[in-house]
This record gives C-alpha cells, structure tokens and sequence, in this order.
C-alpha cells in the first residue's frame, strides 16, 4: 500500500451502500511492529502507529519505571534509515555500564510486559514510588472545556481514517505544547512524555494531558510517571484508573465534551474550594 | 467501590455542567488484573473486566497460539470464590506431562507478551501455520448491515458506562451466538473463543464475529486463529490489519453502519460476484 505519511496509508477499497457497489480509495492509520532494544537487546515489541520512534522508546522507558534520568541514555538509534524496510526498530544506548539489560528485561517480563497487561495492580505502583502529582496546580472549568477542540483542530490523521488516538499536553493557560497519534492510546502517551523527556520538561507539574476515549488504569499510571496533576478523557474511565488516581491525587476528568465534564477525583484542582462540596 | 454486577462498579462523582456542580453517582467499567498461569506457574497478567475469567484465559491460550487442542487442557480453576478479594487468579492445569511451561512461558514472552503488542509480525503468523478460513461462507449485505443493531441490544454494561468495548458472534442466518464485554476488545475477543473452545465449536468456519470500535492486527490474528471467515468491525480497520486479512483471505469489513459498510478484503464473501468487480 501506498505511504503517504508515516502514519497513513491509502489502499483500494469496495464500499458498499445500500445495495451500491463501487471500488473508492480509502485512509489506513498505520500499524506496524516497532521493537526497543536495550543496548542492542529487545526488550518489547509494540504495535503503534510509524513516527515519533525515538519519543516512543524514550517515554516508553520513563512510564515503565526502567529509567530515573534523562542522562541514563546515552544514544537513541534507529537501525534502518527512516522509510526503510526494517524501520521498525529503535535501540536504547545507556551510558552506565551498571546498568544490566538482562536484569531489567527479567524484571520488566516478570512484571509482564506492555503498557496494556503491564504493570497490573495498584502496589506495583505504590512499590514503584511514584508520588501525587502537584497539590496546587489549578485549571479553569471553561479553559478545560476548550481543550477537546483545540485537540481536534490539530489531529491531522483521525479525520481521514477515524483510526487513531490522540494525546494532547497543554499548559496551565491552555496552549497546546505537543500532540501526537497514534493506534495504541498508550504509544501517544508514551511519545509525548518521550518527548518531555529529551526536552528536560519532565516532571511535568504545571501541565494538563487529554486524551482522546477512555481511560483506563495504564495511562494514569503514565500520566503518574510523568507527574501530570490533570488527566482529562473525552470519554469514560475505568474503575481501576479512577482507584488509581484517587489514591494518588491526580485530578482524573472524564466525558469532557462540549460545555460538561465528570470529576472522578480531587477536584479542587479544577473547581474553586466553595463550589467543591455542593 | 460497591459492585453491582461483575464488570460494573458505582461511585460519587462530580459534575461539572456550563458553571454548576453536583454530586452524583456513575457507573464505572470494572478494570482488574487478571493473572493466567499455566499449572500455577504465572504465564501473563491481563487488565480486563471481570467476568468470564475462564473463558478468557482459555481463549488466550488458543488465539495466542500457545495451545493447539481443548483436550490438552484438563482443568481451568479460580484460585479464588468468585468475588473474593484475591479472585483475579486463574489457573489453567494441563493433562499433558509432556508440556513445559517454562519453555511455553520462555517462548511467549521472547515473542513479546500480550495479544497487543505480541505476535508483532505477519511473519510471526506465517510461522504459525495458521491457514485461510472457509471459502464457501457467505453472508448477505442486507442480514449484515442488521448485527450492529443485534449487537447494541445485547450489551448491557456499554449504555450505563460508555466503557466497555463488545465482541459478538453470530451464525450465517445472523443469530446472535454470544457477545462478551470488556475494557479490551482483545479480551472481549478472547472470551468468545474460549467460549467456543469449551463448546468444542471450534474452528468458527460458519460464524462471523463482530466488535465495537476499531479493528487492529491483533483481532485479526484472533479471528484467524478461531477459524472465522468474516470480521466486522464499527469503526476503522489499521493498516496492518488490512494486511493480514488480506494475506489470509480473510474478509475484512469497516465502518458497519447504517446501511453501509467497507470491505478490506475478500468481497467474494459478501457480494454476489456479478458485483464484486464494479
């Protein structure tokens, strides 16, 4: 099939409707493999949607827990140049010889082994020892309800393939700092603290993310990791990330659409002391 | 949180609609980890909706490739009642003493791990052997565009929470034969096969399987594995997806609505071939 980005594709297609039958061109959001490797060793394989690699496999590591510190990386590579046939794996240069790949990847499948099924239960977090994000950050309700649709206004795939997710990060005044797409919920997330990351923007204390659908008990755990206070979904959450948020204060928002949202947790970030308790 | 029902939970909440705020209740999706383990040694851990546990885990073994007959399986036991606290445990004991799970464990999670971001290659299907499903189904565009509706109907958790992705199958005359809900659709998908595994009614050469939402590699991987000739899917099939049907002969159906629909691949089994050309 034809490229015609990296994250869309064009193929022949048979439309039927109501009884009509024509053969049209459509958009395909882009899938495909990518795997990170550790000092040359895999460590996973993902399924995400082409671009933003690098960010991938760097926000990846942070949301994980299998990093501290932008400088534990030494060098991010991808092993085929871009658009090339085995473009689909990034290798994770570490610096520091103590670090033992073989250790980590033991420990990160014994913990089993994808932002998905990773990670899977409220103590491993608390073990991991992520912390509430900022107490005192503030947004406010009509700024929040603008969010969706500046994050809409800059989606260039979704409106051509309906296929992809959206994470968006913005500031305290709503500007929107970093957008990206993609098939998995959990590679756009990990992309735009990738990108956080090798930008030395990390924790990222003063910002909000929204992403587009649910939420489930994974991406706050990213969104922990990254120390966002304010995690918005335009459509609902789980049960697991409404536990999880709670129990480490991060201001969790679900249905934000048009001029209405839930509160699922603390929600004196975005509501003024008096109106919180009516 | 109280527990209505398995896959749903209720809590307070806070609205937030144009300036005023309540307190309300609302129903959440159920999230939790469940662990599969092979003859009590730990194999992987899922997020899913509770319910159907067994069924999951067995469908998981299947789809993944990881076991070949329901009689290698001599028994799937909770390691706890169900609702108890610890009930997110199952053990799949296995009659064959030839079996290892340590090389099974070794194996699944060297091909990376969950049915998101496992199997990450078309090559890795190939390898498998799975092999095209029927090419004699048939299904009528009419009896097609009428599942969705069937589907909406039966979901009972979805409407309460809007959390909750579907998965359905039906025979050639359109009649519903089980539909599972689940935070993953992957899951959702999994429950069906194994649904089907116990039932001995595998492979599903006459049944097609319809989900919510979007179609990735991985639900076609599933399908393939179950034996299914045609897929539906609500919403935008990915590349990748697009790929395997295609290479399988598997018939790939989008945006299954109304009275229209996409297809992907393999019309034949769809269209009556005078229209398969237009």
């Amino acid at each position: 099939m034809p490229r015609i980005q990296p994250a869309l594709e064009l193929t022949q297609v048979t439309e039927w409707a109501d009884g009509t039958v024509h053969r049209i061109e459509d958009h395909l959001a882009a899938e495909e493999p990518l795997e990170i490797r550790i000092d040359g060793k895999p460590l996973t394989v993902t399924m995400r949607t082409p671009g933003h690699d690098e960010e991938l496999a760097a926000g990846f590591l942070w949301t994980e827990g299998l990093i501290e510190s932008a400088s534990q990386i030494s060098q991010i590579r991808r092993l085929a140049p871009a658009g090339a046939a085995k473009d689909n794996i990034v290798s994770v240069e570490f610096g520091d010889r103590s670090f033992q790949p073989e250790e980590l990847q033991r420990n990160f499948f014994a913990a089993s082994s994808c932002g998905i099924c990773g990670k899977a239960s409220i103590e491993a977090i608390r073990v991991r020892g992520l912390t509430p994000p900022n107490p005192h950050f503030q947004i406010d309700p009509d700024l929040l309800c603008e969010l969706p649709v500046r994050l809409r206004n800059r989606q260039q795939v979704f409106g051509r393939t309906g296929g992809l997710h959206a994470a968006a990060l913005f500031d305290e005044a709503g500007e929107l700092l970093v957008l990206r797409e993609d098939i998995g919920r959990h590679n756009a997330v990990d992309k735009i603290v990738g990108w956080a990351l090798m930008k030395a923007l990390l924790p990222l204390s003063n910002c909000i993310m929204m992403v587009s659908g649910r939420g489930g008990f994974e991406i706050i755990q990213k969104s922990l990791a990254a120390g966002i206070p304010v995690l918005a979904c335009v459509s609902a959450p789980s049960s697991l990330a409404v536990k999880l948020a709670r129990e480490m204060s991060l201001t969790l928002i679900g249905f934000l659409r048009d001029r209405r949202f839930v509160i699922y947790s603390n929600p004196e970030r975005c509501l003024p002391k008096s109106a919180s308790n009516t």
